[in-house]
């Protein structure tokens, strides 16, 4: 479990772990640090990695190895794929957000080094140490952009002058970050032509949500939830806004519609997709995401249910920080996760009530100053 | 001029002098110290940089200035660029060689963090610095690998499903060097998408051959020649094994076909690129090469010629060190340089018999060991 310190990692790794997995946790804390770089903070009050192993020990009487360090550096890598000698590698170990790659030229070089690099060892570290390991890689639906076309999982088949391929789906990325991620599709694409790697790349969702069962289990287990501009994905960020007064800061005309889903389904989409692994030399790829949502939809979800709760919920259309089509065409297939036995929880108005009531809990601990957007696509609108 | 001292670096960069513009060249010695790494040398005898710049003042009473630095070193970039004020970029700077990036883990991420970063940092120069200034890139036929259909230049019309948009191509590439090509068409597509750069990702065929006008006015101002596994270009090295009597070393069943170019054409292509820029906002693709060739034909036309000359040749169909499609089809348009007034040179027998005739000027300089393929794609073959 690279990156399992995360929003996404550390749950993953409790219900892997849960499910009877032997389980062990890679991470170099680059979540935290970014945090505390931009002046934010998680709104759930996580504890230090140690803290939670014991916790985790405790309260399940299992234990989780961890390794600290970074997986650009390779020796480090290739230390932890030879003691643990891993059948899967679910790999969340990335800078995980569009805003930050696009802050300035510093963060976006950054952001693809720090990307393609550790995705590249990992490849490295798998054909010569571990061959037969299953890589599971965490992309992302905004690998595809919006396209004009309906977005299929992964590979398109193309019909041209009277021959025809099946080929990667071509990618129109929307930031520095996305754009990493698809030079690590290419790159796991290549590894498994060419090397005879399994992967499984999972094109995901915008996720939302807070809880998962092995959160529930004790408060010391919680993950952690970001709201601010630049980790805090749309919903999340909105509710907050929602429960301390701040304006919904909706960008542009608000029809920016993508694929969403909660975070318990990542965890499951994740145990799937290491069930059923792919084949020797197969990419296989999934879109991981259950409901296809404008921003404006969920806008109006939020404040809602905000108002029956007795919160004023104001929505604000601002000028969009970011260049993308704000009103588009979206039409993603996501059907080979529900094959394998996806059963969605989709977001129900019950779902953002109980999201908000637990923010309320926290209210305290919210910092007002990082929810503004200010990270411009292009800086010379400024 | 970034790599302006390479194979096509030089002699573009004397090309585009002798055509009247004022040209920088920017290189950091990469190639030179590759070689060094290799054990190789280039067949030419070339002379160190600053050199070549005073015979080239001598010969045209022109001058040329250059810097010495890492485009990776965005400090460095920025000065050139600030110092210069570029009205186009012509970008050689990158890690050339695909058997080069597939040695070992270190040299493919050394290939990509370079080719990456680098680029990175040219197109935040131009956004932050030059905005005008149009890119012309150095990009490959190989980011296409062998698909099952005609590949066109760049974009491809997709209908799917009752829909249709034109979509950047997809991309097989067959290395990492290949892949870091791919990376780095996707970040300029993005930069022109969003930060509205104009951009010419010139996709080049292999190229061939040895003089240019330039080149011909006095010795000193000679571009380097690479023969060996990694530097040397198939027909280039195919020339250099008949001039010394090694077989020539085609991989496999030698059906693996190719664009190709002479070195003239290359100059010519890149002159009319800069002539006739992308519109703002724009990335153009050009597929840049003149002909299409199987390997076997170059072997053929390199014995037929070499026997005329008295060479004694023989071809060795060697186990393919790549993973590749050793036969397979293709058909790649390449119309939009001629539309632009391309007058291409074809590869004649005149043109390997002068190649040839170089060559055996200059047979003492020739090492044999570097020649015979040992980097394999699939380490696990050994």
């Amino acid at each position: 479990m690279l990156g399992g310190d995360g929003y996404l990692g550390w749950p993953t790794a409790m219900s892997l772990a849960a499910a009877g997995h032997e389980v062990g946790v890679v991470d170099n804390f680059a979540r935290r640090n970014m945090a505390t770089e931009l002046g934010s903070n998680s709104l759930l009050p996580i504890r230090p990695l140690q803290e939670r192993l014991r916790a985790w020990r405790e309260v399940t009487d299992t234990h989780m190895r961890a390794w600290i360090g970074d997986i650009t550096d390779a020796a480090f890598l290739e230390t932890v794929v030879e003691a643990f000698a891993p059948q899967a590698i679910v790999h969340y170990g990335e800078q995980p957000s569009a805003p930050y790659s696009m802050i300035d030229r510093r963060h976006a070089v950054e952001t693809q080094r720090n990307n393609v690099v550790g995705t590249l060892n990992v490849l490295f570290a798998i054909r010569d140490l571990a061959p037969e390991c299953h890589l599971v890689k965490l992309g992302t639906m905004g690998e595809y952009g919006t396209p004009n076309i309906d977005i299929e999982e992964g590979f398109l088949e193309v019909r041209h002058k009277g021959r025809s391929d099946t080929l990667p789906f071509p990618k129109l990325p929307g930031s520095i970050y996305h754009l990493s991620k698809v030079h690590d599709s290419h790159n796991i694409h290549f590894a498994c032509r060419v090397w005879g790697l399994r992967a499984t790349d999972l094109n995901q969702g915008v996720v939302y949500g807070i809880r998962t069962p092995e959160t529930d289990l004790d408060e010391r287990l919680c993950t952690r939830f970001d709201y601010d501009e630049v980790l805090g994905t749309v919903l999340n960020r909105f509710c907050v806004q929602a429960v301390v007064g701040y304006p919904l800061t909706v960008y542009g005309r608000g029809g920016q519609t993508r694929g969403f889903l909660n975070i318990v389904d990542t965890l499951q989409c994740v145990g799937l997709a290491l069930e059923s692994p792919a084949r020797v030399g197969e990419l296989r790829v999934f879109n991981q995401f259950t409901e296809q949502f404008s921003v404006n939809t969920l806008a109006e979800k939020v404040a809602s249910v905000g108002a029956a709760l007795g919160l004023h919920v104001v929505v604000d259309r601002i000028e969009d920080p970011r260049v993308e089509a704000e009103e588009h065409y979206y039409n993603a297939a996501h059907t080979k996760l529900m094959e394998l036995g996806l059963e969605a929880h989709p977001l129900s108005d019950e779902v953002v009530a109980h999201l908000l009531e637990v923010i309320a809990r926290h209210k305290d601990r919210i910092l007002i100053d990082p929810i503004a957007p200010r990270t411009l696509w292009d800086p010379r609108r400024r």
